[in-house]
C-alpha cells in the first residue's frame, strides 16, 4: 500500500463540489488522502478515517489547496510573432483593419505553414511548461493556423507528440478558423473542402488524436449554415462541437451550439437571451474570455450574470493565441472574471475548474472530491481570495501529485 | 574619478526625452555613460565621446535600459485589511453602499488609528520593496487615513521615519480624504478643521516632510468650495494642491484644480472637456488611474486620448489603496494604459516616466538625458513592448545605481 499516504498540515481546502452546480466546499485544517494517482478521502484533519490514520504523511506547509485549474480554450500551437502589429493596433489600427489588410490572423498562418513539427513541439512544450507553473493541468488545445489540410496535418502531429511526452489535454481541430487565403473568399467551397476533405483525412491520419470541432461563426467569415454543415461532418467522425461563436457580432452562434447539442460556445459577447437560455436547456457550456476583451481594448465583456441567471454553467479560458490574448495566467482570467465579469470569487474559481473540465467531459478534473486526478495546488496565501484580491501580484503554486 | 562608468552590452535603450512632451529616445545597441549618481551622457556605443573610454565598465547584460518608473498617486500607509469587504463587493454590494454602512474607508481609518508609528513603518518598508523590485525608485505618497490630527500625525512622523531609512518619494497630506466620522457629515466645519487646525499643525510638527496636500472633491464628501479653502491654506503653507477630482461623478474637480494651477488632478473618469481644456491651459497633470476602474469593475475609463489631444502631459499611477486598488504592480497600470485606455506604448511610458516625475517636480527622474538620477532599469526582453503585450506576465528589472 507504498501509493497511500495523506496530505496534512493545509491551513485550509478550496474545492468545487461536483455533484452540484456552484457549490464551492471550504474546509479549514483540511487533511486529503490520496491513492495512486486518485483522490481517496477529503475533510477536515480531525475527521481523518480510521483506516488512514498509519498512512505516510505529505506535509503542506500549511498552505490553502486546490484542484488545478482547467483552461478550455486556447490556441497552443502556432508560429511566428505578432508584436509588430501589436504596436500598430495601439497607434490606432483596428484588429479587423489588420486582418483586411492580410496581417493579423493571415501573418500567423504564414509562419505556421512554415513551421516544421519539431518547431511547433519545442514551442508547444515550453507554452505548456509556463501554463503548468502558473497552476493550470489540462488544457483544451485547437489547430486553426494551418488552413490547410498539411498544415493542419502538421498540427495535429505535434499535438500527438507532446500527448506521448505526457503533457494532459484535449485536441479540437479548428481548419475553419478563418477563410483560406486560396478560397479567394469563397466560403462555401472552404466549408466543402473542410467538410469533405480535411476534417476526414485529419481523422485518418491521426486517429484517437482529437475528441472535437471548432468553426468560427462570424460575419465575414463562417455563416451558421456553413458551420453547420462542418460541425455535421465532424460529428460523422466522432467529433463533438465546440463553437467561436458571437464575438464581434450577433450571428446566431449559440443558438447554433444549443440546436447542435455542443460541448461548448465560446466568446459571447454580443450573445441573445433567446441564445442564453438555448444553451442552459442543452446543457451547452459558455465559455468566456475575459482576456480578449481586455486585450482588444473592447468595451463589451461578456454578460456572465445573465448567463448564471439563466442557468448556464459557465467556464472560463484564457484564449491564448498571439493576435487577440497573448496570455496564458489563469489568476488574469480569474481577476477579470470577478472584477468585469462581475462573477463572486467562488463562481470564477469554479468557473476555471469544475465547470471548465465538464465542458471537455473530464469528470475527474477541476475538483479534489473522491475519485478525481491527484492534481493538488498548494498556494502560499492566507486566504485563496487574497490571490483576486492583490491584482497584479503573480502567485505561483507547488503541485503535489501521482 | 572612480565614480566614473559606462554601462555597456545594452541592446537597447528606451527613454523619455525631456525636452519634447511625447518623444521617446529608442536607441539600440546603446551605452550609458554615469558620473556619481547621474547620467552624464547616453548614445550608441559606438559614438561613446573619447574622454569616456578609458572609464571602467559595466555589462548590461544584452539587456534593454529604462528609466525607473515613478508612481505620483500613492496612499502608501494604511491600517488593518480589507478582503472581507472585497468579497461583499464580488457578491453585488458597491462601493458606496459599503461606505455607507460604516465599512470601506471607515474600517481602514479604524485601523489605521490605532496603528502605532513603528506598525505604520513597518508595513510602508515592506510596500516601498515591493514597488523597488516592480522597477519603481519613486512614488507620491499621502496621509489620510488618519481623518483626525493625531492619526494624521503619526502617518507623517512615519514618512518621515522611511524618508530617513533612505526611500525615495514625495508626501501630501490628505487629512480631507473623507469626512471624519466625529463631524457628523458636516462638511463645513470639517474643513474648517482641515484648513485651520490640522493642516498648520501637522507642518508644524513635521517642518519639510511634505510637499502637497489633497482634498477627495466628490458629490457627499467635499465640494468644490469646500475644496478650494482648504487647498488655500495649504498653500500658505507652502503646499501644492493635487485634487482628487470627478472620479464618481463630474463635480469640477478638473476645473478647480486648474484654477489653483494644482500640480495634478487625478482619476478624472468624469471630466468635462472644458476640464480638459482648462488643465492643459493651467500645466495640471491629470493622473490616471485604471487600476481603479479595473478593480471597482466600472466600465467608465478615463479619457486618456481627449486629454492627450487637449494637450495635456498625461500621468499614470496605482492608486495603491486598500479598498478601491491593492496593485503596487506598474507593469498592470502600464497594461490598462495601452489596452483599455488606449494609449500608444510610448505613450503610456512616458506617463509612468517623465510625466509622472514632472507632477512632483522632479525633473532629474523619469528619464535618462544628462543630469538625470541614474535609476537605471535593465530588462531582459527582445523588444520593450513585450512586457505589455505578454498580458499577464511578471517581469521584474535588475538594477544600475549610483
Ligand atoms: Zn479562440
Ligand atoms: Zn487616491
Amino acid at each position: 500500500m507504498s501509493d497511500r499516504r495523506v496530505l496534512v498540515n493545509l491551513r485550509g481546502l478550496l474545492t468545487p463540489d461536483p455533484a452540484r452546480t456552484w457549490a464551492v466546499d471550504r474546509i479549514p485544517d483540511a487533511a486529503l488522502a490520496l491513492q495512486g494517482d486518485r483522490v481517496a478521502w477529503l475533510g477536515r484533519a480531525a475527521d481523518l478515517p480510521a483506516g488512514w490514520k498509519d498512512a505516510p504523511r505529505v506535509d503542506g506547509g500549511g498552505s490553502w489547496a486546490s484542484p488545478g485549474f482547467v483552461d478550455p480554450h486556447t490556441h497552443l500551437l502556432f508560429g511566428g510573432d505578432r508584436s509588430g502589429e501589436f504596436n500598430r493596433r495601439l497607434h490606432g489600427a483596428t484588429y479587423q483593419q489588420i486582418a483586411a489588410e492580410g496581417g493579423g490572423i493571415r501573418e500567423t498562418v504564414r509562419a505556421t505553414r512554415a513551421a516544421s513539427v519539431e518547431a511547433l513541439v519545442a514551442a508547444g512544450e515550453a507554452r505548456l511548461r509556463a501554463f503548468r507553473e502558473r497552476g493550470v493541468v489540462h488544457l483544451e488545445v485547437k489547430t486553426g493556423y494551418g488552413l490547410e489540410l498539411e498544415a493542419e496535418s502538421r498540427l495535429t502531429a505535434a499535438y500527438a507528440e507532446l500527448r506521448r511526452r505526457g503533457w494532459s489535454f484535449d485536441v479540437t481541430l479548428l481548419p475553419a478558423h478563418d477563410l483560406a487565403p486560396e478560397f479567394g473568399g469563397d466560403a462555401e467551397a472552404n466549408a466543402r473542402a473542410v467538410a469533405e476533405d480535411w476534417l476526414p483525412e485529419l481523422v485518418r491520419r491521426h486517429p484517437g488524436v482529437a475528441a472535437f470541432c471548432d468553426v468560427f461563426v462570424e460575419t465575414g467569415v463562417y455563416t451558421a449554415d456553413l458551420g453547420r454543415r462542418i460541425f455535421e461532418a465532424g460529428r460523422r467522425l466522432g467529433l463533438r462541437p465546440r463553437v467561436h461563436a458571437d464575438e464581434l457580432s450577433w450571428t446566431g452562434g449559440a443558438e447554433l451550439a444549443a440546436e447542435l447539442g455542443a460541448a461548448s460556445a465560446d466568446h459571447l459577447m454580443f450573445c441573445s437571451e433567446a441564445g442564453m437560455k438555448a444553451m442552459a436547456a442543452a446543457d451547452v457550456t459558455p465559455v468566456l474570455l475575459p482576456g480578449t476583451t481586455l486585450f482588444l481594448g473592447m468595451r463589451d465583456w461578456a454578460p456572465a450574470r445573465k448567463m448564471i441567471e439563466a442557468g448556464c454553467r459557465v467556464a472560463l479560458a484564457t484564449d491564448f493565441n498571439p493576435g487577440s490574448c497573448p496570455c496564458l495566467d489563469p489568476l488574469t482570467i480569474l481577476r477579470l472574471g470577478c472584477l468585469q465579469l462581475r462573477m463572486t470569487f467562488e463562481e470564477a474559481f469554479t468557473a476555471m475548474t469544475l465547470h471548465a473540465a465538464r465542458s471537455l467531459g473530464r469528470a475527474d478534473l477541476g475538483h479534489l472530491h473522491p475519485g478525481a486526478r491527484a492534481d493538488v495546488l498548494l498556494w502560499d496565501v492566507g486566504e485563496m481570495l487574497e490571490m483576486v484580491y492583490w491584482v497584479g501580484e503573480p502567485y505561483r503554486p507547488r503541485f503535489i501529485q501521482a
